[in-house]
């Protein structure tokens, strides 16, 4: 079914900040309709009842963008 | 008017990935719609025709993104 989306977040690696109303935008490890997990940058509400648009990484992109951040 | 959308991709950072069809996972300092610029991560097509869904991320951001990158 369309509405029929899973997801499971295996690890909460951690909080990159915190906006007014109390949404994270965080690091996550997340397992999508139980594929193999990745890891997954997008915002949440506070009990992450909700999410917004965001991006999932591989480990190998997750490691390419640290050597990509250079300061 | 509602599709008056404008970017401008004040520096590219780099690629993080290639997929098959040529678009490209990529880190940029973009500014929206003439705000100032912001850290994003996202696919592109080739020639940035097209845009992903993706996330944008302060420097402040980025740094706490870094550090909780273990590997």
């Amino acid at each position: 079914m369309a509405g029929d989306f899973r997801y499971d977040i295996v690890e909460e690696i951690g909080v990159l900040s915190e906006n007014a109303k109390g949404w994270r935008k965080e690091l996550n490890l997340i397992s999508w309709n139980g594929a193999t997990p990745k890891y997954d940058i997008r915002e949440w509400a506070p009990e992450h009842e909700k999410m917004g648009k965001g991006v999932t990484l591989t480990k190998e992109e997750l490691e390419a963008l640290k050597k990509l951040i250079s300061f």
